[in-house]
């Protein structure tokens, strides 16, 4: 393929006008792009097909060593990712997390069994660079942040197997050890189960029930000894899709623990990292839309039937259409949130429409993603329904992004306790409303007046 | 699991008041429910997961042989199929189609990839049965019907390489050769690939382009003294789900071939073929409504967060009322279809009605099962992604309703076709609208009056 | 296939010589015979390329199941095998076990993966019946003798991770609970893994160091309520052939058991099931030289090189002759340890002549096997080396003949240990091939002189 | 691992004492048997359990596209072994074969999948180099001995359905056209399918049957404009070793062609190619001695068993003795005819010499590597016939030492052959036996004279 020139025809305008900063950064994304849209594709592609991972969890003399087996493309990849700084670079150069965004956007378009490790890793990272002690940070965000090929990958334990969303249920317990804790429980879907440093919640001996009683705890995949931690991976899942990427059940068998949090504030801030996850699944579902979209304009383009090409018809210039349009919806509402991520990190006022357009950009673009693998699906047909076209791949791994971080439910609530007078909301809401309103070419002017007649409404 | 006393306590009511013949089978349908929802379950999770069919197209001597491998459960299930008579009954007994069109719908609850063959087997059948020359029906009729073990099982081989929708444009020839053909071409999408007699469409030396110089021919899997027929399965396709089918690409190479019926006849009695199949798929598609149902009813109950079962949640309820109203549409909509075979087979006035109704129950309940399984997968959430619980292989297998037997702007074309004044559609829309809003219970009188204003239009 | 009249044309005249009371059941073995060559053989190799087990030690609520998931084919074959006898026969009917080690002679010609569990099965039979207290045969035994489809497999768990030779070393510690005891410890190499009841050699507390301090207990699957018992199969071993078997690691977590035996009677008693499995062995090793020798002649017959079939050559037919020669030597050895085995039955005096007739059989069969099996594979040369011939199989599951149940040195160990005086070993070795020799043919006679002063010297 | 300052300490010191040129590249064979012994183990350990290539003979429109999907892992290595010069040094560098040889014997002991490719390369860049034409050779010769990582890789498409020996009986039929030839057949066992650049053995349309017919032709796998050359890789063999290497049925239709020889010369250049491939064969045979006995070693002596490290038991030295003094034995023998085939590029007299010297080597290392592996594999037990250890992996491989490059009868007639008066062979045998003698050290006269009697004898 050529080199690009852009990474996003049509998006890359629109996020550059929003985000002059990003114009520096054009050519590295261009570079991005295409090394995504050759190699990570065809890796994604033989991954899925030919080599997911397998768990070893012990060793040929009996001892726990859960080593998973991935195939060396895929690991080489993941690890150049971090080498590319899809992790590092607002560490090392100050770059905005827009620009790690953009790069999670593209990602998507091809491997969200990369997306997602990339994705745990960076929420680690800001876990650690905002909110732990200065020891623990000291001793270990370079370890995640790291661009010279030897970063670890990190990890969020918090799913157990009474369920992902009520986390105040968490049964997992920690027991002080000296300046360590021993972690005891059972975690049910841990994906990049074997990440070097994952956070974990847990309840601390004697602490109260429900989420104020939670901590927050770093977990080391090895020992400082080089002995593999005190847990064993039990099982990978066999998932519908993100085949690459190995998710696992955890038993935690005494794993050592270092404090990142004490109880009440391990629940708080496993929720900032959701913050920063959820953007980032928001960004990667409208990746999956550009991608079926993609997929979908190039087979209309070149396959004929009944004596005209695809995009000739009508009823498949509407269904083009749709795609398009919710694409751009989904891709402005997921950088909404993006960009809202930087300006809180800047000035925390804005942490409020954070939240709120990230969870209505994490609701909204997973629906619009399975949409968009669905319809580029159909429109492809039978050939769509096999390995041969990544459709049919897109669709089993976007099924993912309405499921995790949070189901559309889980979103719901959160918009009702934002929109509710204590955090107003509204008022934010409405105001970044009007600001877009009030930019509309005057062309549009009728429009204008028929959303805001909506919006009032 | 228990033995059932009916094979649907949402559905049975209905179906027995609408057809009250069915009610003579009620046991033997119970039974096929009970064996479905255990053996056959069981069989497809396993066969979905650990066996699925492999291909050995050459012998050792490097002979072709199109050795289709499938575990021996898939094997013993589908022959047992014919056993009970799902092809067989209304050939063997009289019975109405609407019979094995039920236990379709109920075998679709469990395994779309033993239901696809059999809607195939039962389409050749029905070609065999009603339209062609007599040698031919008595030759090789009873080789598909037979419920003794033995039956042989159906194909139906019109997809080439340039799209399965239109047909017209087969490239496939036909060469007469004393009282057989020889068949060269490509198919491109042949599911159960190892039929032991399949239909397929090819265009006779000279014969007009387009879909008035297709005939149609019987392809058995081996000559009468046993040798493999001259064609070869080249590869098999690897599919998003049916993955217990095996759907294969076969190369033509001069096989062997008894004509049904010259041109210009064969188009219309693959439309026919079709007629039935559709019906098929519009039954199965709601059967994996009901499944989904099923399990989303099941996890509701027993799940707990938050202190609660699930469906102690006016959300979950919401979404649980959805699934079952769709359901029910779906349900009635697909027999609506399945009754009008029966009556078509008495009097052929009825086709119309047929027709109008398989394409919208074809088209409808596709969509419906598709959001069935994704609304069922999301409940249960990560849960429901891995293969631990049955619906993500539905979910995988239900994405082949919208795309085989011709997908949603292929029944909209069917449609607009059929309500012109030509087939006076709209007529006994109207005509089977009316009846129904009739026969509304009196307490629903606001109803009735608010649906035929909006059948007014 | 047609019905053999005889289940070994070169074999059977001999045994009935031997052992007329075999005559009785010939019908029997022909039949069976013939089952094990088409069907068995044909599953065999299914299971070996496609489906061999998988584990699922846990079920989707997080719960240890110990679920292995063996394909259909296998395991309706394998309940078949006790269906006809192959255990129970010797307690139904009071057949010899001689006919046992008959069907397993032939069973292995076709399937060592089904060979060894029964092989274990009849040793926990064995065991139970002969040696084990009242009370516990009578509840247990016929679990594993009956004929009526519902048969439970049997384990015999001795081998430890330092080593199956050694196993006086035993670490594995049973702690008496009432009246059973609670087993804790790593079992290493398990065979058939899901044994629905395992024989198993532990350490009561307190116990001796040593072979004297182990006492054997019999571990059943489930325990009476119906749950799992208490451990956890950890891992398959991924082995080099007996594919379709599967072997076990096991972590025995307080597993329920009951005495069969206490110290210091455990170790005799595993040894004396290892007596009866090391018949079976050198029995087995027997049917895959059969079946080496068989696909040798198959091959040579009718395959051709610079213009002549290959047994016309000098060099084919001399290796085919050796075969043949070891063929017999090997089989002849063999049934002289199971027919020792019956007669120790009757009359104990008769176990030191079983005792070095099996292990000189254990020893020198095994090494026939590899060596038929790599004769064959050789012969057949490239296309040996493909699963389009079974060599390549029969090769991979004949190296474990060697392996299990005492490699070569332990058979020697034991020899060394019969022929010395306490025993009076060699006296019985004299006498048993005086006696052969005398019965030589007289235009023998000079190979007879021979074969004395040899013996002598 | 740490840095080896030798390749071999065992059998570095001999070679270099045999052929002291060696001395300059002792660095270069050290750093290789670094990279082998650690990253190419792993490499093939994990490609041969999971990850062996995949065959796609059609692309997703159904052309044919021959594509073999190997993993990254082992396709980087593949390449990296050409970078390292393991064929192109003695032309890029006038390094002596011997070199190349070394380099293969190191090869071995860890992947035989990859070790064989590189033959078929080496013998491909030998025929080109010594044989071809100018103008083919000038056009051909650097892309298979080019170390910038872009080499083609070589195959050799002898074998026929009718089998490997009777290379005389060749159907394929190689039809002139313009300065190119049409191959039409079916080349049976082609080892390293997808080759860049294959030679084949054919017969010109008219020439004599046998050997004396046959051509020998160079076939790209693409033709100049890019498109696969027309043939079809129609399976790959399922075998049961050497799984990382893809040996496929390759349907020869009518393929295009380059001529390096017309007949009569086509076997005789295709004999020669053998005489290259069999001294790898010899020394890659040793290479696989060598790695039996360092696990062997490794084994006893770590071990423990009745309180003592295995290596302390008699029997176990007496085994570790035997595989020593085979692989020494061995070894020497390979290399005797690695030297051999330097000595014939300078001159030709010594051709018998090498031929003999092969023949033996070729014969003796095969049975001896195979007998290495089983007694590894029996050392260590069942832990040996899983895959936690590579001894199973070894065995597998090692099977095909025996089959390929001609089996034992080939190499007993080659013997006959050239130990008759025409070839003087026997005289070069005894004269080469006497140096060898000669220089046996004073200490070891008596064993001297009992050779020399047994020669003479």
């Amino acid at each position: 393929m050529t080199n690009s020139s852009s990474f996003d025809a049509y998006l890359a305008p629109y996020l550059i006008a929003r985000a002059p900063r990003l114009q520096d950064h054009s050519r590295l994304l261009a570079e991005f792009y295409d090394w995504v849209r050759t190699e990570v594709d065809a890796q994604a592609n033989y991954t899925d097909r030919y080599a997911p991972p397998a768990l070893e969890t012990y060793d040929r003399n009996g001892e726990v060593v859960n080593r998973i087996v991935a195939n060396r493309w895929y690991e080489d990849q993941h690890q150049e990712l971090y080498r590319r700084g899809i992790v590092g670079l607002p560490y090392a150069a100050k770059a905005p997390h827009l620009l790690t965004f953009a790069m999670g956007y593209i990602l998507a378009q091809a491997d969200i069994s990369l997306h997602c490790p990339v994705t745990l890793t960076g929420a680690v990272a800001y876990v650690l660079g905002s909110h732990a002690p200065d020891a623990v940070r000291e001793r270990f965000l370079y370890d995640v942040v790291r661009m010279d090929g030897l970063a670890k990958t990190g990890g969020t334990w918090a799913t157990e197997q009474h369920g992902g969303s009520d986390v105040g249920a968490t049964t997992t317990v920690a027991i002080s050890n000296e300046d360590r804790f021993a972690l005891h429980g059972l975690k049910w879907f841990t994906s990049n189960a074997n990440s070097g440093l994952a956070v974990a919640t847990a309840r601390p001996e004697g602490a109260t029930p429900g989420s104020a009683g939670l901590g927050l705890y770093l977990v080391p995949s090895h020992l400082e000894d080089g002995r593999p931690n005190h847990y064993r991976i039990r099982k990978l899942k066999d998932k519908l899709g993100t085949k690459g990427l190995p998710t696992g059940e955890i038993d935690l068998l005494g794993a050592e623990a270092i404090e990142i949090a004490p109880p009440p504030h391990g629940f708080k801030l496993m929720m900032e990292a959701l913050e920063y996850s959820r953007v980032h699944n928001a960004v990667g579902s409208a990746g999956v839309q550009r991608r079926s979209l993609h997929e979908a304009l190039a087979w209309a383009k070149t396959r004929r039937a009944f004596g005209h090409a695809l995009w000739d018809y009508p009823m498949v210039q509407d269904e083009l259409l749709r795609m398009r349009v919710e694409f751009e919806a989904g891709a402005l509402l997921a950088f909404e949130a993006a960009i809202a991520f930087d300006e809180t990190q800047q000035n925390a006022q804005h942490r409020t429409w954070l939240r709120l357009s990230t969870a209505l950009a994490k609701y909204l673009t997973a629906e619009y993603a399975i949409a968009a693998t669905r319809a580029a699906l159909e429109l492809i047909g039978g050939n769509g329904y096999t390995s041969d076209y990544p459709v049919a791949r897109l669709l089993r791994d976007a099924q993912v992004l309405t499921v995790w971080e949070g189901p559309a439910n889980i979103q719901a609530l959160e918009l009702l306790r934002l929109l509710a007078p204590r955090y107003r909301g509204w008022e934010q809401y409405q105001s970044r409303m009007q600001a877009i309103l009030d930019g509309l070419a005057q062309g549009l002017g009728d429009l204008s007046g028929a959303l805001q007649d909506r919006l009032r409404g």
